[in-house]
């Protein structure tokens, strides 16, 4: 092992940076020379590198988003397109590569090391923390605090008009956003994907909950399947309860950039020494994970079938504090 | 002059509160009884009020929102309205009232002046900053941080994925916020209901501006005559330009909360403490105004014919920053 | 059981608040009554209680600070003063007791409740995170935002003047926030009562390291047994290395206040739960812990038993990077 | 005029970088060439000067610091420094420079521009907002925020302990910092160099305002004529009232670095414009100001006789409101 590629894949998260300097300076600190891929697949199809030394990757360590950057490529998704990547690598002389991404980017990953002679070792880094086997995927924690930060402000005004606010945050297969960001709000209604009943939530607050003039509320809701989820219970509920003043607030994208939390930060750093250390061991096919606070292998092809079991926990102490 | 009212009205602004502490500080500190009407108009018409002591306000200064709270009120729109509330506040022993709020709220206050023996002073809090007569109203200031704070998170993004964002920013009639908003974050595009050519400035962005594949940009929208102005702007820009990255952000109400900034504070406080003094001074139906730096006197009837001119240079730098 | 108290006592520790809401609502969700000690140990003395209800634990989870205030109690130290506590509680009917603090509020409660006979259940708030047997405390992600959030401030002026800066962070005996706190902001050296090798480090960086004249640097100390320790390094630094701009920054109590994170809160709310949850369960003298996800039972005699290991592959990971 | 420079001297300020950004821009946009000098008067008798284009200045108008560095130079105070400054500008065929920074910099620009053929026009920036002729310093109103951020927390602090803190703030012989910086924390004495009486404050604060032993106090201090003073005054306190729990917090250079908020960058861009079209207007020795809103022009020689006369009616407030 002589020289690594480095990338980011997918939608872009917070802490991505902090993954690519400690990924850098571990390599050069083991003799490795290292290479940052920039724009995701596409970049690597296009040949698009740059080399890092250690002064590159400076100041890094506190920003949103990627200085790689990032893309999504249809064309990497065909034979000939991961052919035209793995000619790209070939030429450039990279041994190795550390992904930094989410479920998308380690199966594309995956398909290319079973196509053409490459090691991928990955870095989970997502805003929704949906992979198997870690408890924390970069940005996740930065996301959740932008989101306990913008319903805070909301809560400013729901409480001075007595207003329900429906508030939208992302997670498109995932509440977790939603119900960890619902519990540290005192959000007085909960609704994510994955506990359907917590419509009944709904009804009760709605039905019993909220017959003081004065009471304000906030409903967070998980994007789910499709955005725009909050309009529709918005429209459902003035229809039902044509006294309320009932408005939305989808948070959007301000939820996925910002200088990322110390806890990211931290964890993508460790989790990018981890990622070199696993090259350096010939381990290929793996992401790197934390579990329990300790540093964890975990093969691609689990990693990836997404398992976002929640904890049924903090439903039923979101059910009880808000009796 | 022995005991007045104080009470806010129309949207809530970050700094509502200091200016209700300095209000109920002043007119103690000059032995003046003081009562906090709730709710707005509503309230007053209702006879929601409480006895506001020094104690009462400690612990405000820094808080979003209005411990008061606030409401719109269609009653206090007719004739019978008006009366309840002036016999309610005869009842309270009221001689006089401090409304803070904005050109609505004190509409309503020059009409109930002139139709029944009761004294109003304005203080100006929307964050608009669209009242004629004074530089700064409270929640401006605040509101303004807000919106460079989540777009400078949207530009992380918009960089990383080499993408065009469209962010509404709140103003129905005015774009002080999208104007100053969008020169602070570097905006590429910045379109005011006050500047219809801007529009072209859009145009020449897209047209020419946008050739790199890398290159991102934030184009600000500010409201205007109805909310979702972007999402018709992003519409038809998709339409035009079917090769681009499009999305669209609406801040929305995390604009209107958060704990107010210095200067909306201590605008606040001298304005609440102008207020006061005015009242003793036998003064009414003005608001307090800051011009120049100085605390000035705008008479309700100058004050609220909005007027809202843009600062036509600082438009002229945004396009000549962009070339 | 009937009646609890809910008290914070020791330093106080962002997230406190949302422990009291949380333990007030689970308490009631069970039929329960529940007083509000304030002060501490010292208001048990004197019986400064106030019932809590429901609505008067909305709106504070997300303030710094604690709501029932806190203090220390030298009186309490003396068994005529658990006396007079014991016979406060007595009197207003309080079967069992919610203690939300760090070591010595635990300390305090174990001899209490083996001189009398009163139940105590602890939950962790302490920003140094150095009780046994839970990974959490309640106040430490928080206060290690704060630091990192300081120090990347510190770190612009730094890299603009070409500047060292040492920079004081809190921790008596346990060097956490340092730790974590470095290695989020990129520390080129951090020191810490665990590891007295570290300033091998600093001697390593201040002759080999600081060779070029634009190189900055941030060195981060934990204030270890007494403060001030960042003045005495920097006389060192000064006296060995009179070429070198060093300043100093102690960031003291701007680390201790500040709206709680969304984890710091989520884990006090099930904290606080569980707490109800144990005196329900008739259990005693025993500490509320998050040990891998998970709540746990850590009886007081073991979780005072100060054990602060710090992660020794953070250092080496920290050396690794700032070759 | 065909080339200029533009560099960033004295202590750093956020909101320099979007300065810089906003003279290259617009020298651009006026077909002249830019050349960045760096590490101030230092590195202009160094000769370290680098091209900026367009694209070098883009993605900085958040950041703080500076790009360009800044540096003390004892060399640059000797004829002979000058002249070697001088020469280094002539061979770079620079024919006048922007300069941003405080009076000790527009000094040092008089005194070079009256020995040798170069104009020079200045951009007041420094946090302590004490240049005469201009309403705004960039970074001043950063650096108050800062401030207001950090009592916000250290308040949570003292209100949960019944604590007195001093807070030192920044401002050598300028105590605006400490002044707006009190009024908007709800400050209950503020100390500044401008206003000896106010230590008869703190006296009827102590003697008279502090029986309650629950009523915490925040004391703020401007850092006068050395830092430190607050721990003087600690003593001071501590040994009159022995009783009090006091505390001291130095904030330090927390306040000085930082994204800068909106309204700074809004004014350095307009200062920046501003400085390019002074300079091709041939004008010379002014700085920029903003007056009333406007953009002035203010000779060195007036702007640098420092006249940081004090609001003295917003001490009058801060006293009634603290009765």
């Amino acid at each position: 092992l002589q020289k690594i590629g480095v990338f980011t894949s997918g939608g872009d998260a917070p802490g991505m940076n902090a993954a690519i300097r400690a990924v850098t300076r571990a390599a050069i600190a083991n003799k490795l020379k290292v290479v940052g891929i920039r724009r995701g697949y596409q970049g690597m199809i296009e040949g698009d590198f740059i080399p890092l030394r250690s002064a590159d990757v400076s100041g890094i360590i506190q920003l949103g988003g990627t200085v790689l950057r990032t893309a999504r490529s249809n064309e990497f998704r065909t034979f000939e397109g991961r052919q035209k990547a793995w000619l790209q690598l070939q030429k450039a002389g990279i041994d190795a590569v550390v992904v930094i991404g989410g479920d998308g980017s380690f199966t594309g990953a995956l398909t290319m090391s079973q196509e053409f002679n490459i090691s991928f070792v990955g870095i989970p880094a997502t805003i929704d923390n949906d992979m198997y086997g870690t408890d924390y995927t970069i940005g996740y924690e930065t996301a959740l605090n932008s989101v306990v930060c913008a319903v805070d402000k909301i809560r400013d005004t729901a409480v001075s008009h007595g207003r329900i606010f429906i508030v939208e945050v992302m997670g498109r297969e995932a509440g977790l956003l939603a119900l960890n960001g619902g519990i540290a709000c005192g959000a007085e209604v909960i609704l994510i994907p994955e506990s359907k009943e917590q419509h009944d939530e709904l009804k009760r607050f709605l039905d019993k909950g909220y017959r003081h003039k004065e009471r304000s509320g906030i409903i967070m809701v998980a994007e789910g399947d499709e955005p725009g989820g909050a309009l529709k219970i918005a429209e459902q509920v003035r229809r039902e309860h044509p006294d309320l003043d009932v408005r939305v607030s989808i948070l959007g994208h301000i939820q996925r950039g910002g200088s990322p939390t110390a806890n990211d930060r931290v964890n993508a750093t460790r989790m990018g020494v981890a990622a070199v250390d696993a090259l350096l061991d010939d381990q290929k096919s793996i992401m790197i994970g934390i579990d329990d606070g300790k540093i964890v292998q975990v093969p691609f092809n689990k990693a990836v079938k997404l398992n976002h079991s929640i904890d049924g926990d903090l439903l039923d102490i979101q059910r009880m504090l808000n009796i």
